[in-house]
């Protein structure tokens, strides 16, 4: 018997049992448009389907889903890509529909966790993962707990101010990590610059085509990302940093070349944790909500 | 039968019996400038002297050290104000010297565990302390244990970079927290201005008398410091903010409003942990140690 991870997006769903240290099954379906309780019952059908297709039944429910939690009442306070999801208790509800107990985490510490557990942190006893692409999103693990934080806002990695008055963030706040170092920013920075949009993978082809316009935006977005990595490790002091996130990892040896000069630089004087390229890819956000019901009931 | 608390400052030590929630004795003696072995000496004649005072024995000792250590090993890796301590071994010595288990801490961490078990955190799970005087130290708090870091260097939250390109930091890096905001920071400021040296007390003095230059000087410092905590918040988000340290305590309300109004701005759009005055004052230190070895022998 192991248990069912799910990791809910805006626009899927993905299912799978986990069980003696790996997924035995993984679906996929749409996440309903309708939203609300549409998305309970497409959730409690994938998550049926999932232990059908690994012969398995399951002892609890680990959930991902995006947006600020109430961890305690186990409620989403809200999430702009799915419809009727504010303060939306969907635990509760999920509990209901599935007759299983069901534990919640936040996506980005669902993947902190599955990389602290099972991937580039896996010999680690801390690591911080960030993940570097529409927006900068991270967790904090200690001893395979996440920090969660008083308010369900721990580890908003993206939300440090790295530049007061710096570019304004989708937050509202200017000179956050995320107004700076994702493939948003640089793609502003580069329709200032050339006068017309041009993508993150066009920008990165021209860097390393040596395009001297396309350096300058891509080295002041990895500047910036290293800067912040220093920042978190002097709050963290992780045993490992883990980076992820499709900027990141599609980035090219150049880009992460100057992030860890840019890191290194700012971390002169002190202990550097090594910082180490994410493991699971696209599979941590569902390994993650596994693990989250996983490290609960004792099936990790 | 308590703990013993013992705080080593580079001019004092200072030494108490804890029992029953509060100190039964307190003594201050000066630091022996030979350092080394006469400072272990020192420390196991007063913890002798605290405990007759006390007219009580004690399990274990807690004691608060200035300097990076590494809690495996019970080593300073270096205390710039005392002779001797670098990569000294502490802990050993001090257990040879007393026959006593001792527990080591840090100083800025102890007063922050001092501050969260018994002083303006006490009601809450988790707390930053940050401490703004001469440099700018804290610690984080959760659940009554103080977090570490994977290599002694966690919550370091004067050294999170504020302002890239800022003034340079007594660490060597530019921009730092403790670089904008203490005390050393707004004289280096008032020197620019004035031409001429200015203390910090003057120049609060000054601001509140509506000085613009002292003004200017002041604000900007809280401004900095209100950008810190707020970075801080989205790192740790913990229940409540501990402000401590004779910046924050002796500046007076002006200063303190500046701090909250640059706090609010960056916390605009998320949930603003309070901000609560350190209660504990100088005692935290030795608080703080005694507390360190009395949560683990179940002394509190």
């Amino acid at each position: 018997m192991g248990v069912i991870g799910i990791d809910l997006g805006g626009t899927k769903i993905a299912a799978g049992v986990f069980s003696g240290g790996e997924l035995r099954s993984r679906i996929t379906v749409p996440t309903p448009e309708a939203g609300g309780q549409a998305v309970i019952e497409a959730m409690a059908k994938a998550a049926q389907t999932a232990m059908q297709e690994a012969g398995e039944s399951a002892k609890a429910i680990g959930l991902g889903t995006p947006g600020p939690l109430d961890y305690t009442q186990g409620v989403i306070k809200f999430a702009p890509n799915i419809a009727g999801f504010t303060n939306f208790p969907i635990r509760d509800l999920l509990e209901k529909a599935t007759g299983l107990k069901v534990y919640l985490e936040n996506d980005a510490n669902a993947a902190a966790l599955a990389e602290h557990v099972l991937g580039a942190a896996k010999e680690a006893s801390s690591s911080l993962f960030v993940t570097v692409s529409t927006g900068v999103g991270g967790g904090f693990v200690l001893d395979n707990r996440v920090l969660h934080g008083a308010h369900g806002q721990g580890a908003e990695v993206g939300h440090i101010t790295v530049l007061p008055g710096g570019p304004l963030c989708g937050c509202g706040l200017d000179g956050c990590l995320e107004a700076l170092a994702t493939g948003p920013a640089m793609e502003r920075m580069a329709l200032a610059v050339y006068k017309t949009e041009v993508t993150t993978r066009e920008l990165f082809a021209r860097f390393e085509a040596k395009d001297p316009r396309a350096a300058r935006i891509v080295l002041q977005a990895a500047h910036y990302a290293g800067i912040g990595l220093a920042s978190l490790v002097k709050a963290f002091d992780p045993e490992v940093i883990v980076l992820g996130g499709g900027v990141a990892l599609n980035a090219g040896p150049a880009y992460l070349e100057e992030v860890q000069r840019s890191y290194q630089r700012y971390m002169e004087g002190w202990i550097a944790p090594p910082i180490y390229m994410a493991k699971l890819g696209s599979e941590a956000g569902l390994l993650g909500a596994a693990l989250t019901a996983g490290l609960e009931v004792g099936e990790v």
